[in-house]
């Protein structure tokens, strides 16, 4: 049977690469992003694999519209069956800085947007008793870094929220589990390397392993298509013991 | 020289039993908490053990009541040496029916509390050179049960919180560190150890030690005022390497 | 390229799951195991996927021996790419009555074992600038139960284990990361459920839901072959970045 | 009533200031240490602070003569109440050429001693239905360092021996719990300091700061002495519901 997934903040980065896989393998797809092409980027992933899909530009603030995509999804559907709660956005600034109002984005976003469509899904996927419900945490969610508190806060939160939710869906056939990356290379850190390389006069090579990896022991950006692999493999029927659980793929980080 | 301490939610229960240990220190004692009669529990307290205090009876809720609590308090005192963020809430319930508002209400009592107070505190210790952030987080802090999604995420992001404030602090004097108790006996616990045996027929101790402890290998109530003698070790001067570190007293419910 | 892969332990449980997968994916396999008829598993396998093998009936107490295999199976296929570390004991007692020798068993069986072999294989590793060293902990390399005290030190030194040998292949191109199941249905558990059965007169079912799986929020014994995929999905050139992680696959036992 | 305290490795170091701790509160002290004064060490100790004591130059290897140690120390005092495991050796090297009799030797030290002396108090301590087990640990119980296997094998393990003996000994009033130190300033470091302003011709505070402490955020060694004022915390009588926990008093290494 088709399964239908749906992906916040899927139209870039970790969250696309998990659509273009979860399309690749057939399912339909629910689609959201605030890119200014995101409707496109969901065409197009659709069309090449043949899918049918939703996309919704939605900004997971809004409760209301949050609450309506899935909705709409599940009228459309029927159901979803695997939702990804990927979406989150990050601040730096020092804590006596800190904007109250970053924090509180912060944390809507990264944390209580996963509440909302939690629960928003919770009956479709108990009638069917069957759910998976996939965190992108961090390896924040188990370490620190100085003046990332709100991101921090909210990525270990999501840790705790994975495991609550895995301890009610255990009886249902619902599982919840999280992934835990180390640093991704996104166009958010591409600009970041080429002002260090400015700032600092060193090579691109050098700004990776000594600036953007240096908590990684690996000097290698994570790979997205790994992630999205582990996300298909929790997804599976046959991973229905896998629950409660944190995957870190952050090149031995949190190790260190 | 006689230290500044502020302790939310300090007219009850642990955060009572905390204020009245550093008064008997010879504190000045800031007081929070929502008790009808929390300055008449704060004047007894300052008046056994001849100290000064304050009492503010602000709802943490209220950011503009909280940050000027802190004003007030730094005004009077010259500084606030220790923060306990020790306030917090707690709601039941599958997440299916979980009130979005008691969501909210969770995470902004138990968690951004904690962030509006740092930051309001921040100059004020990074001035002194000193500073002593202790959160009282939880055994959810680092497992989880059914129904207490809100807590346990926010628990977490306790956990988080601290360490990213800990790095922060760590070149300014200024540590942070929590607490995690088990569980402790308070107001509500007798009321639903009664309710419990009323509808289990059952005596006090077989719902203390099966029901209400049924994760706790050791079957007692956590003592509070061992959670405050830890809490005062750790603002000794001398306790300046311990930082970031989360200390469970649980009765080894973590450890299992 | 064909890949070796040594699997300690691999003529039965989970052991044998994963060489039957890394079989069928073409993967010359060496198996090891103290079965009696562990000559005629390995040959069975490798003859329905028409894979070469290599066969050892060594205890790995037996250091020489244990050396002696890792020497013959290099100079056999010229390295061993995947080296994987499931065999394990365990005895249950407690302390004050546990034997000096079942510890020393578990700990040189458990975990000095998975040493001896690391470094073992490491020389050929490093030449080729490739390895895999896969451990099978378990949820008790995260908490404890009480009589498991060998087993559980020796399983979370596992964890350690692999976070140090995940540090020190880093820049080599070898990755360590351990699996942590809950409870697998073996041989062994097989019949601890006929005499808990007949012991308390209660059905099949209860035993495992309310005895062997008190601790399991999903009341199902682990499927062994989700152990081997999620092996074989960390043994990938693609997961390179994967490393010094422990990936649960307990059905929530350690989310509580 | 007073009580008897034996603490391994009490002649230098952490271990000699616990026992200093212990000496001054009025415990009759069991010393344990192969320094070669070390009757001298016990029996200035216990002069100053006019305490019974035993001082039992045995090397942990030695099993019987560690069993003999325990038995003459009940025979003398009638019991061993707190038992503080805190000899532990360390030996840096790459897993390749790490010596197997090294790895053993660490293992046996840090963690199978603490086993046979656990085994070896436990019935005096049931029979009182009193006991405080207290490991010292490491950071390296929870994270950790390249080339440093065994020991960062040998800390973990201890965690989860921890906890085991915390669950074993919940019902019979015995507490186990660890306490996890970063960096401390002890002869061999300051051995290791000289030799680093050789080698990299740099200053003192900069070896101190940037190599010795490179993973300490706060940038001072671990005061020995905190330490043991933990250790008397989680000694006292008052302490019964802590248990299973782990204290890290690490300068922020672990948060990072």
């Amino acid at each position: 049977m088709i399964k239908t997934v749906l992906i916040t903040g899927s139209t870039s980065g970790i969250g696309k690469a998990i659509a273009t896989l979860f399309a690749s393998k057939g399912c339909h797809v629910i689609f959201n992003g605030l890119e200014n092409n995101g409707a496109e980027i969901a065409q197009t992933i659709a069309d090449e694999y043949k899918i049918k899909h939703l996309f919704f530009p939605v900004n997971l603030l809004d409760r209301l519209a949050t609450k309506a995509m899935i909705a709409k999804s599940i009228e459309t559907f029927g159901s979803i069956d695997i939702l990804i709660n990927n979406a989150g956005i990050q601040f730096v600034s020092p804590v006596e800085d800190f904007p109250e109002e970053k924090w509180d984005d912060i944390i809507n976003i990264n944390l209580s947007s996963a509440f909302i469509l939690t629960k928003a899904v919770w009956h479709s996927m108990k009638q069917k008793q069957f759910g998976r419900i996939i965190n992108i945490a961090s390896a924040h969610g188990f370490t620190a870094s100085p003046f990332k508190s709100a991101y921090i806060a909210s990525k270990h939160a999501m840790i705790g929220f994975t495991k609550a939710i895995a301890l009610e869906g255990a009886p249902l056939g619902i599982t919840c589990n999280a992934i835990c990356p180390g640093y991704v290379h996104t166009p958010i850190v591409e600009n970041q390397i080429e002002n260090q390389m400015k700032a600092h006069g060193i090579s691109r090579d050098e700004v990776i392993k000594n600036v953007m990896l240096g908590k990684q022991p690996i000097k290698e950006f994570i790979n997205i298509d790994v992630i999205a692999e582990l996300a298909w493999f929790i997804a599976q029927d046959s991973s229905r013991t896998i629950t409660g659980a944190s995957f870190p793929i952050d090149g031995g980080w949190t190790a260190e």
